[in-house]
């Protein structure tokens, strides 16, 4: 009986547990831990896991895989206290929204007999817990996987091979570009949620324009009633990549005042036809062309166990091996001009 | 037979259309004009009007009521070509998302025998069209009511038991008052969504960033897919309390930056924390207490012809007149420093 461990069983953790037992791996246990012990009687209930342990130690001892879905700021700790129980060959996971500081953690923490594959799946409900767990969390979702320079290649298979079995889509990427990207499609996203929120709310105005908020309101500010906890540990493990797109996101609406205070009605018209037909193009089409760092998958029926992996996703994942062990070591700041992408198109 | 006529037969035309079909009025026929003969004969076709006309003259001459669901700007060249031959103690409506330029083109343009109430449902979709028309569109939202002075007090009556019979909650608000409120409840959310979009669509890593792009990313940008007329007219005729509103948000995410800058964990986290109790309680009770602005409603089976309101409603209605014919004539600019609200107070 092979044991896969889960540590941290909130809403991605007991999703990924769902998930896992509704594929009905033959040989494999899931376990499950959680500092708080009602989530984790939980999430036993619910069939989550297939039994829980009382300490970090004895749910990770023996375990053949460990995944990590703990509040990201507290993954450091977890890796210090289970990494010298860990046996050897043992493959470490995570789930955390950044990816840069636990690659570093995992570097630094984890024994040289472990293989630590970080990841990230794109996916997410503003309300967080047990309770709101659901196996098809995944299911169409991008999963972003970052392999680590001491990762075996057999390890990177077998989480792909696991982000496959959850109904995902595995995508290969680098920590440093990882946080890059995620700081503008999830993390902007989740401040300007939040700043939409606190400025309105904090107008004396307020209860004649909460009468008056609609739908509209409603769905920019979502994000504001996400997991405190999780938006805190983004905003620390995350903050210059954040920093950057918030600025740039001033430049923006900087353009869009000109654009209307200039009230220029072709000038107007126009842009508002090229955004809506970008996004329905976005919305019906997807990625505009398969992104350098998709990854093929392995065909759907197939099992954890008897994993195959296409060719091209092995080559993807040795590059970008290469590329992370030919790179000098790093700090917390990306090297490039801290992470700032190369000049860009401007509209409007 | 009564003959009411919806000018416009789009999203909100359309569904009005509906709407008041289904609750069988007696005695009132319901017609429709659009300059789109399609769109007219589509309305026809899904049961939003009872017949259609050929002009706007003929659609609009006899009519007891003129409901006006054109876009925002095409409203004044409307009520000019209308204008002379509308039936005496005729009322008319409209369903624009901005109120102070539709009530002063109603002033100059309709003739005094007229009842001009202005109307907005704060109600929408990202899909316009009749083919996105539903008669429960308005179904527990709030609609603006904005009686122009010389309206009749039986017109502002008969207004209201109209929102009221089509199942939304009217709402009396003076026009100005109105423009600066939906700025920050409506056009500050639209200017935000396409912004983000144009922003993060502009990337030259638009490719990857769209692969990672999930349900955060595509709810905060839904409504960059708005009908790119309805946002070109709310931006020309709300400019000013749209730019007062994205000044202030600029100076909100600016203390957002401040914020996550000095990576003070525990403020951030108190921070993040009330915000979510914050939108938590608007979600589920909802505004904070009864809006001045709100109007008792009449009983919900009661039918249009034989309406009888409650005397707050009255009362309200009335001092509303009271206060606009008492005010100074004015231009497109509101009276008070373009319409900025007093100091508010700031968080975080």
């Amino acid at each position: 009986m092979e044991r896969m461990t889960i540590i941290g069983l909130g809403l991605i953790g007991g999703s990924l547990g769902l998930a896992l037992k509704a594929t009905k791996l033959p040989n494999v246990e899931i376990v499950g831990y959680d500092t708080d012990t009602i989530a984790a009687v939980d999430a036993r209930r619910v069939g989550a896991v297939d039994k829980t342990e009382h300490t970090l130690q004895r749910a990770t001892a023996n375990a053949g895989m460990v995944i990590l879905a703990t509040p990201i700021v507290a993954m450091r700790q977890v890796m210090e206290e289970m990494a010298s129980g860990l046996r050897e060959n043992c493959i470490v996971t995570d789930t955390a929204s950044t990816k840069s500081l636990v690659m570093e953690w995992a570097g630094q923490l984890l024994p040289p007999h472990v293989s630590f594959v970080g990841g990230h799946p794109m996916a997410g409900k503003e309300t967080a817990g047990i309770a709101n767990a659901d196996a098809r969390l995944f299911a169409g979702k991008a999963y972003c996987i970052v392999p680590s320079p001491a990762a075996t290649e057999s390890a990177v298979k077998l989480v792909a091979g696991l982000v496959h079995l959850i109904g995902a889509q595995p995508l290969f990427i680098d920590a440093h570009e990882h946080d890059r990207y995620v700081a503008a499609v999830s993390h902007l996203p989740l401040v300007l949620s939040s700043a939409l929120f606190t400025l309105v709310r904090g107008s004396p105005a307020w209860p004649e324009l909460a009468a008056l908020a609609s739908s509209g309101f409603r769905d920019l500010t979502r994000l504001a009633s996400g997991d405190p906890e999780l938006s805190h540990d983004i905003c620390l493990t995350n903050r210059e990549a954040i920093l950057h797109w918030l600025e740039r996101m001033a430049d923006e609406l900087s353009r869009y005042r000109e654009l209307l205070a200039e009230g220029q009605e072709e000038a107007l018209f126009k842009h508002f036809t090229r955004v809506q037909l970008d996004r329905d193009t976005f919305m019906t089409a997807g990625p505009p062309t398969r992104p350098r760092v998709a990854a093929d998958v392995p065909d759907a029926g197939e099992q954890l166990v008897s994993l195959l992996v296409g060719e091209r996703l092995v080559r993807r994942a040795r590059e970008i091996r290469k590329l992370l062990s030919e790179r000098p070591p790093e700090g917390r700041t990306p090297p490039k001009g801290d992470g700032r992408p190369p000049e860009e198109r401007r509209r409007p």
